[in-house]
């Protein structure tokens, strides 16, 4: 069984340290820098954008975990996305990795380094030089570290997002903490999502990899707020072994476990992400019951929540049904659409909408009280077999169009 | 040469009358209800939603264009889409072109009929059949016909949309005229476009099927309002032939200038449809040239104007190159981002953005007045062979949610 501990983050696991300050990238004397560290070497995992247009740090971050070793420490900035940055935007990386590398004595290659904000400007590295040195004495293993780097990586998230479980691995307590940032816009560059794992489990490098692009692939894939993938998209997970659980070295019991707990950490954080969407008002989820094959569920639910015109019936509170199976229709996905069952469920209950296709006579009234809450949920039967997905999205308000169209200045 | 007949549309070509009326199936004395009849048989072709759930209008005009050899009227309603309404909506279809068959003196086979509005409805099919009786008397050769005809059609369009072109083909002169209505939505369910094309041109019915096919494939294929597709959506030609000109059976000189003719056609209704998107306050259009290969260009060319964050900048006057770099990086079309070139283009002039993946230094100002204007045009080289595509979309904004969070009442 997982248990989750409350109110807390990256620090959570054992020999994990965070700091979160400004470096003066930002204006003002905001948040702008945050610094994860293992008191020990770790081994890591990675998964990064599909965008063809890739970050500097992405680049930086793909060597490290899929060439090197080992991996102790990430430096995170927010403020510019050191995206579109060519040769200069990479050294900046291999400055900020150098620096971070002095100043907590772990080796140059050991140090991932991630940003976030404004897209095709250069990062100001002497400032993340100074604000590494600055910050690195501030590294602590509480609960309030961890919440003031989780504040250091948002852009226009409007909560931090952090979560840590524990799970027991072979009569040993594994923590799992984790933090992330979302579905912002910097001033207004695209949205980026970036998401720090921490866990004191022991276990090989390749497994870790295997059961985190397993855990990804049904957690922040599965989510959306407009349909835009970033150059700067990162998840990385660090484990360094702390908890001198049995070594996880073979896909046992042991690894099922512990990837059914990261799972539970990257959704959780997935769904923050999600349900803190730009503009939006609620976490939007679309779950498909009874598909085909698992890759026609995933299609179907992620049809739905990334539909512009289902999102602005979600802000309308309106059980707009149509939309959904209009939506469903056009994905691509395999099903037959005159058996779709569809309800709309949230904490005021739930109500079926249409069934084989066609509408129930169901209560507006009611479906509009239903569709008010947070989250809100499409529950979509399409009875063609056994496999089931879920996707995570938000609705589309006036707020995100205002957001958006904001000149840079 | 092609030339444009002004404020002309589907009764421009010879032979073709047209209608518009009330029959009461939209809320007060509104325009619901038009007929486009030709004197004598058409050849007909035809392309449809590719949508699984399809409304039952677009089963009925799949069987007429695909397996029936001529055509001869056309009745369409606005206000019902008659869409996911199982065996009883086909029996609607039927119903509705029996009772053009009778008034009209044509074969009930020879009916299509076509409808927009909302979804899960049953027509009014005994308004639509008197509406037919009704409104039949008023058919015209007119042009105050075919633009009463092209206003009956409207759903949230704020514009009717009407164009007519005539070409040489081989020394006779070859009118072909079209209306659409588009990207609106009806109280609210999916935007639906509809289009409906008429020539005098005497051509084979094989042929004007794949000219149309190919045609649509360039034009209404390559625009976009919010990236859903309706279970609606249908386009289609009719040719009577009574322009007297050389048949058209081979895909001879005649063929590709009447080709040409169609696309212009199509081309100028397709962007009269996206610039009178739902909400939008311009058409936008993304020109991809230099792409490896014509579909690296049209996905390239496509992504850009379907990207919500370009959407919401484009509404905002802004600049933000780096929104368009990522979404032609993530489009998953293969070219280097490297090489990329951008400039913006409108009749307030061009101005250059980013040279070789990289931003240039322009006037932030210069570009604002530029992106001022309607239509604006994103110009992207990707130097990277000799294909090239345009697509067209709007701009995503406030009042594009407002209309679509509606409730429905």
């Amino acid at each position: 069984m997982e248990f989750q501990i409350g109110d807390s983050g990256v620090t959570a696991p054992k020999g994990f340290l965070a700091a979160g300050g400004s470096a003066g990238i930002k204006k003002g004397n905001t948040r702008d820098l945050a610094i994860i560290c293992s008191k020990v070497p770790c081994v890591a995992a990675g998964t990064f954008t599909t965008n063809l247009v890739k970050a500097a740090p992405v680049k930086w971050d793909q060597h490290i975990v899929y060439e090197c070793p080992k991996a102790q420490a990430v430096v995170i900035n927010s403020g510019i996305a050191n995206a579109c940055t060519g040769e200069e935007g990479l050294e900046n990386c291999r400055k900020t990795a150098k620096a971070a590398s002095e100043v907590l004595h772990v080796p140059e290659d050991a140090v991932l380094v991630a940003s976030t904000g404004v897209i095709g400007q250069q990062l100001p590295v002497d400032k993340i030089e100074a604000g590494v040195a600055k910050l690195a004495p501030f590294l602590s293993g509480t609960r309030e570290a961890a919440a003031t780097a989780a504040k250091a990586i948002m852009t226009t998230d409007t909560v931090p997002k952090e979560v840590a479980y524990t799970v027991d691995i072979g009569g040993v307590t594994v923590t799992i903490g984790g933090m992330c940032k979302g579905a912002g816009m910097i001033h207004p560059n695209m949205a980026t999502m970036l998401c720090f794992i921490t866990t004191d489990a022991m276990i090989k490098k390749d497994l870790l990899q295997k059961a985190f692009s397993e855990v990804i692939d049904d957690s922040f894939n599965m989510i959306s707020v407009d349909g835009d993938t970033s150059t700067n998209d990162t998840a990385i997970v660090l484990a360094n072994g702390m908890a001198e659980n049995p070594l996880i070295d073979s896909e046992d019991d042991n690894y099922a476990r512990f990837k059914e707990a990261l799972k539970i950490v990257a959704t959780e954080l997935a769904k923050k992400i999600a349900g803190d969407g730009e503009g939006c008002t609620c976490l939007f989820e679309a779950k498909v019951k009874n598909a085909k094959t698992k890759k026609d569920a995933k299609i179907l639910a992620k049809s739905v929540i990334t539909s512009s015109l289902t999102k602005a019936a979600i802000f309308g509170h309106d059980a707009n049904w149509g939309r959904v199976l209009c939506a469903l229709g056009y994905s691509g996905a395999d099903f037959d659409p005159d058996k779709v069952d569809l309800s709309f469920v949230s904490e005021a209950g739930s109500i079926g909408i249409m069934k084989d296709g066609k509408a129930l006579d169901y209560s507006e009234e009611k479906a509009t009280e239903i569709l008010s809450c947070d989250p809100v949920q499409a529950l979509i039967d399409v009875k063609d077999g056994n496999c089931e997905a879920t996707a995570w999205g938000c609705d589309l308000t006036i707020d995100y169009v205002k957001i958006n169209a904001d000149y840079r200045s």
